[in-house]
């Protein structure tokens, strides 16, 4: 295919959303601030009488997919990583150019050949794994080692809300409500950023900091210890706890903020050192993972009309193809 | 053409410099550091009798290139923007693949015509504008761009050296020696990372720190308004001059740092808003740019032996394609 010769689209980019939670509406949020874009549906596995979409478009069965192919050029699969998208991009794929945020980072490679296969076999593009990580801060791991191949990288993740996290929180006896925040340690961030490639242990990277509603009658130090004891979880870090009142819970912590840091330092000569660092400040995860996944199938149909099928992660795509800009104009403007 | 086929290379990509200055030194050097890539030779228009590579490969003189066209895959062209690469990149990518870092950022669709119509004649494919700005910058421009149609994006450079307004002190009369450094504004830089999108000026955004080595009986109040004022360079900047001896310029100003930063952030609703932040921090800005030219050679043999033709630039290439790992690698420890 030929990236300097995309045509400036004329008509929409028609999307139709899989799964209408936070990151259903995040992609319902992102189509309203890209005009090459047209939200043509919400499918759901629920009664879809029962799904409003804020903006007014038709929700629709997700039987009803088939008889709709025609409207639909992309559909951005918005369900969980666990359940939902291991059985939904495979199926979806063999019939639609999808996009999916798979990101069970050691499943990936699983994923994709399950996905290419049915790609492939349908003549679709599908690209998995899709926003910040897996997505750009890979993009970032990928360049930072290319770049430098004598060098060490660094990921740190937020200071953010975890979901994981914060559902194991609430799985422990005694608890009403809670919600985990991964924070990076400024100090390993700083060691990391002074280009001495420091080894650190898990520990040494992250803390953890909880905010815990009580059921009535709970033991307090007894669910404390639960939490910061948790294997996987919580006991390879330093964990703090915070009892709060189900108010504060509600009012000081109901958002999704995250982010990061990719940071790559190496040297191109014994006393020459470099360090590039990629950093993102979120105040919703899923509004910004959400528009992370517009952007990419607007890519995915590009690729399809230049008739690159199978699946694709965003490792395969050029930053032009994102862009809803000509080619020309990111070349004069933004080059 | 398909990225998940690409082959894991056995052969070593075979790399000749044209032009053998601080940045043909550099990717001398990073040569070194990628195993999967070969210095076959320099080429020069001086005579090649008085270079000695570093690295022990051969000089030549540039009219025997012809000659030696089957043992090259690429050639990274390393003169300069003003007078040499507008006639030598597309003189050469007529007969070869082609690598440059033309960075006169107006002139960029005029340079890229003309090498796109002597590589597609050639059947040979280009990569153009490569490095960090631009190059790595445009694609954090671009990128962020697309994540985030509603917002702003900012470009920040040092603090380093810059070698045009190192030149301009240099031809002030009275002026024996010196350099320049770009400064970015802490305070700009903290605005813009915090999301206000604010409006800043030239001269908000960064200043100009000089260090010169007067002639002897030179007036010292006289050079350094002659540079203050100097219109384009200067004028619109706040800089300081600071005289200093000619052992100290050598001592302290004979390396070339430079970096920067591309900020953007936006809303995807309302109230949610997020901040995107790319940043580099280099010893030596030719060290850095060349390592990023042999990163693209390596993108520009994939792309040629996939068929792809003609003129590129950073915008255009899957990151995959700059890494020497195999694409299964990549999706299985990278993403």
């Amino acid at each position: 295919m030929d990236h300097q010769q995309n045509d400036h689209r004329q008509a929409p980019l028609r999307i139709a959303i899989v799964g209408y939670g936070n990151l259903g509406r995040g992609v319902e949020a992102a189509v309203a601030k890209n005009p090459d874009t047209r939200l043509v549906g919400v499918y759901t596995r629920r009664d879809p009488a029962g799904v409003k979409p804020a903006s007014g478009v038709p929700a629709h069965a997700v039987a009803d997919l088939p008889a709709h192919k025609s409207e639909i050029d992309v559909l951005i699969l918005c369900g969980g990583s666990k359940d939902d998208l291991p059985v939904q991009t495979p199926e979806y794929a063999r019939h639609f150019n999808v996009v999916d945020s798979f990101d069970t980072h050691a499943r990936i490679p699983e994923h994709f050949a399950r996905v290419d296969a049915a790609a492939r076999a349908g003549q679709t593009t599908a690209l998995i794994s899709a926003g910040w990580d897996p997505g750009l801060f890979s993009i970032n791991r990928v360049m930072g080692d290319a770049l430098l191949p004598d060098g060490a990288t660094y990921t740190f993740w937020g200071k953010g809300l975890s979901q994981g996290h914060s559902d194991a929180i609430r799985h422990v006896p005694g608890v009403a409500g809670g919600v985990q925040y991964t924070v990076p340690i400024a100090r390993a961030v700083e060691a990391v950023r002074s280009g001495t490639r420091p080894e650190l242990s898990t520990r040494e990277k992250h803390l953890r900091e909880c905010y815990v509603v009580l059921e009535p009658g709970a033991d307090a130090e007894a669910v404390r210890r639960a939490i910061v004891t948790m294997p996987d979880y919580f006991a390879d870090y330093d964990t703090t706890v915070h009892f709060i009142g189900a108010e504060e819970l509600a009012r000081e912590h109901s958002t999704m903020p995250h982010g990061g840091f990719v940071i790559r330092s190496g040297n191109t000569s014994q006393k020459t050192g470099h360090v590039i660092e990629y950093r993102l400040q979120l105040d919703s995860n899923p509004e910004f993972t959400a528009s992370t996944l517009l952007a990419c199938a607007r890519a995915v149909q590009r690729l399809h009309q230049a008739g690159q099928h199978g699946c694709k992660t965003l490792l395969d795509v050029p930053p032009a193809l994102l862009s809803a800009r000509s080619a020309e104009q990111l070349r004069a403007d933004f080059l």
